[in-house]
């Protein structure tokens, strides 16, 4: 079992361990210490030993910092952690709502000024701006203080890396680097810090963290089509060969002397390169811009395409099952967590499954409202005959990375829950049928997820799509459906596309394929030189029970139907007779 | 009449007139001057003696620039404008593409180096920014050298200003005036430059441009809530009893000297303010905002929207005695003039007619692609069986500003044309009926508009609506409905609704109401604190003959017959039999 139920919170420690931090500092003459929860490499999942803000608060959210100062600290959390934190965390941590108070706001309120330290390989160089911009503190690299005093701190993850085949990459990593390589322009080298640029540039994976197949390191992509990856020996063996003569393996305590010795401008991504790595090449022309991977890893080739399409087509017949089994015993005794196991061995039962791609979102009743909701043994809630349940799961094949969200009515549920199923589904219907001008961005397309529920005054506070990597994050840029996605869309970016409704203390709802930017072929009389639409990758049925026909116009109707005519003649093959009998009931048309 | 129809253009002068600004430019010691198309007060509308652009080169768009260099010399016109530059401005001009090549860009790859006079009235503090940040040239303020050669230049104009009465501005200039200047922070006074600004502050207006019914001055607003307005005394002889004493009158000579008398920091608005203003300003502080009367006069109280009402309901009853001649008598021998001459002596039919809004877009056949035609005695196209007419029209009334787009059928027209106007249609409508959440800007509607067009390949190269004055500007900041639309809509803000399409050569559709944000009521169970919608303003005939009903949804449908039902039941009452009977059945259900 990847997932797991127990509640880690320890909040009786925090008062301890706080005190030992202060003690540190002192002793390194700082009269403060900034803990974010972030790692070198600014993924959402990090190795244990570096869960440095969770040790010390017993905050074990993705997203957070802790500030600790002489006499007073604050952990500062989002909108979704509000109510975890609390409980989590001892009373000598303040709760901060951030980003509403920035840490500047409350650094520059307790402590109008001194000395901040942090450790510059955890913050970027656009945290440390942006701080800098509005402290007028001293804010001083120093060493991990938390490492200091965190005695049984974990060792680096050395898990083994392999090879991604070109098989399932479609593009040769010498070729992936000559191609960037030529894009550097003036720079004489990249630094790349992101562990899923770095396995997609050498086509390799790793298990340094959990969800992610990533291993951590970092490299250097030079303009003479070479890169020197820092990342230690022990975890490469098996992929040696693969790497090849491009590739120079170095070991990572030598990264800092190599940016050192590094001539000519060199290019660096300010929103994910450590303040660590831009004071080893002071001295140097900087250039920021992107991470060169970023857009390229986002365009998945052909290869990756038809690699995602078996993948989610082998998990949406492990969905099917689940769908099927959930449809036989619920209510029964189940409960949120057998519903996670129930889902995870069906996925196992693929036998292709490397990894779930994130803790799934098992939310009955009330909790299917809380959007980031992990399920633990203290919060397990039985399925309820006229509850909806809300399941947004996903996993990771060596062929692709999915992530699906299903809302299933246990039982008869209520008109309003039905009516706001329809409404959210019409969201999802406007996004996979769009068709748009080559250029248009996430911000552009975002409102006709939403228009349905803007109709009856109703709205969800999140995005409505991310990016989706090929076996690699299942959170990737640059591209998001979302009022803050400003990056035109690409031909084979693959997104979510998830409207939602929340009800507080009620119900959630969400309704979530992946879908897949394409080409939209030409019509004729067309004036628009390029247009793109998407191509649907999920087939799982949507829960028909729900749906409220009148609500729907003949063009969604029979999106839906053609929907779910599909998602019979694509998997109803790969499930037996049981699932298979549910299945037809379930793509019923409309 | 408002509208002629001559053909203005006057190349032949420009060798001579270019070569008379050149010695003024060795006179001067510049290597350059830039003549741009705006005055001082940077409006769509000029007064003949600002109509320097033309006077030099012979163009008479409405916005361009020309830069001239001792050896070479150019005009930039944007995409509208590429054709006529061509007939209207000699040889010794070369024409650039605008915006695509940048002043900088021409003049840095034209004179590596220099000295570029300009007349720092005439550009703002944001255009000079953006200038000097790119060009290493001296970028020096001086005479207009124009002004210096046009031996016949008119004077200043000098139309009387009126009041506008409290009946139709519905707040007393005196509490606006006290609302802005407590609104005004920091900052001891604000400089207004924008006529529309002053006038609606003051709650007068004026006779000085067309089209605007607007005085040309400057005004000071005071943190202690007085203005001081400089503006030529002799203009002002109706409105000095209104003005009261918290307006205090100075002449335009001494607005400079004024400034150098100001302290404490000063608010300008960089997208208007001269650069002489700010210099005259220099060594204090100055706050950069929008003109503090941007955002209170878009959002119309309501006296202004019943004003709009009314005026709307006016101006509909002209369009229908039009369009019921119009289909009586056409195509006959009738041409674009014919057209423009009968819609405007309809509108002064009404005997309230002070102008007209702009001049009156009568496109016939391929010349209704031309986004911004203006016909002319050259260019007059008769009507012909078989073609579309766009009319895009509007009036200047006391009590509002209107402006409108039909496009209609000559007689029966190709199925492609009928297919397209109900996608046009289709935005037309999903804007008027959509609901969202307060807090969306132009941009996270716009898409709405095009969505229908983007399904068949096509789209429209304008946005889809402006910001619209109460007997104002026709063209007013700050909100619209665009991509580039980032301003929160706010109750009572009016804007035009006109998507399109334009097939080069062939036709042009568009279909424009204007519309007012208003509140919309709650609904039971809306979870979005505030909710906003449109009410429409407009109520003209839409060609039932262009529409194919197939392509429309129920809901629009019913829009649809909703709409004419509530043409017929408004304007019905306010046009004679014949009108009355072709009103009828130009509202029948579909």
């Amino acid at each position: 079992m990847f997932q797991s139920f127990e509640t880690t919170a320890s909040p009786e420690q925090g008062p301890e361990r706080l005190a030992a931090l202060r003690v540190a500092m002192q002793a390194a003459g700082v009269d403060g210490f900034l803990v974010p929860r972030a790692d070198a490499h600014q993924g959402e999942y990090v190795a244990p030993r570096d869960e440095r803000l969770s040790w010390l608060t017993g905050f074990t959210g993705s997203a957070g910092w802790c500030v600790a100062l002489r006499a007073r600290a604050a952990v500062f959390v989002d909108g979704r952690y509000r109510v975890q934190v609390k409980t989590q965390v001892a009373e000598c941590f303040e709760k901060v709502d951030w980003p509403e108070t920035s840490l500047a706001d409350w650094i520059g309120a307790a402590l109008p000024a001194g000395t901040m330290g942090f450790d510059p390989w955890l913050m970027t160089v656009e945290q440390l701006r942006g701080l800098d911009s509005k402290l007028p503190h001293d804010l001083r690299p120093c060493d991990n203080l938390i490492d200091a005093i965190w005695e049984d701190q974990p060792a680096a993850p050395m898990g083994a890396v392999f090879a991604q085949p070109i098989a399932l990459s479609g593009e040769a990593h010498e070729d992936k680097i000559a191609r960037l390589a030529a894009g550097l322009g003036e720079a004489r080298a990249a630094v790349i810090t992101l562990p899923d640029s770095i396995a997609w540039l050498l086509n390799i994976r790793g298990s340094d963290v959990a969800r992610n197949p990533v291993p951590q390191g970092f490299a250097l992509l030079h303009g003479d089509a070479r890169v020197t990856l820092f990342m230690a020996a022990s975890k490469l063996t098996d992929v040696r060969e693969h790497l090849g003569e491009r590739v120079t393996v170095a070991d990572p305590s030598g990264f800092e002397a190599a940016l050192r010795a590094l001539e000519g401008p060199v290019r660096i991504d300010p929103a994910s390169c450590p303040v660590a790595v831009a004071a080893a090449l002071e001295g140097r022309t900087m250039i920021e811009a992107d991470d060169p991977c970023i857009l390229p890893k986002a365009c998945k080739n052909s290869v990756e395409l038809e690699g995602s399409r078996a993948a989610h087509l082998r998990d949406a017949a492990a969905m099917v099952r689940f769908l099927a089994w959930l449809d036989a015993e619920a209510p029964g005794d189940l409960t949120e967590i057998s519903v996670v196991q129930r889902l995870e061995a069906e996925r196992r039962g693929t036998n292709a499954l490397r990894d779930i791609s994130f803790e799934t979102i098992s939310g009955a009743g009330p909790n299917g409202a809380i959007v980031h909701y992990r399920v633990t043994k203290d919060t397990d809630r039985p399925l309820r005959a006229g509850e909806l349940l809300l399941v947004d799961s996903g996993g990771q094949y060596v062929d692709g990375t999915t992530d699906i969200t299903r809302t299933v009515a246990i039982g008869p549920v209520g008109e309003e829950e039905a009516l706001i199923f329809t409404r959210v589904l019409k969201g999802m219907i406007a996004i996979s049928r769009l068709r748009f001008p080559k250029g248009m961005a996430g911000r552009d397309i975002d409102p006709f997820a939403r228009a349905a529920l803007w109709e009856a005054g109703l709205d969800y506070g999140h995005g409505t799509g991310h990016g989706v990597g090929s076996y690699l994050s299942v959170h990737e840029g640059p591209a998001r459906i979302s009022r803050t996605g400003t990056v035109a869309f690409e031909p084979g970016m693959i997104l979510s596309n998830e409207p939602g409704f929340y009800r507080e203390g009620a119900y959630g709802i969400r309704i979530e394929n992946l879908i897949a930017v394409q080409q939209a072929p030409a019509l004729p009389g067309q004036s628009v030189p390029q247009m793109l639409c998407f191509e649907t990758l999920t087939w799982v049925p949507i829960d028909r029970r729900l749906i409220v026909p009148a609500l729907l116009t003949q063009a969604e109707r029979d999106w839906l139907n053609a929907y779910h005519a599909e998602v019979l003649r694509r998997v109803g093959p790969l499930v037996d007779d049981v699932a298979g009998g549910w299945l037809s009931e379930a793509c019923r048309g409309i």
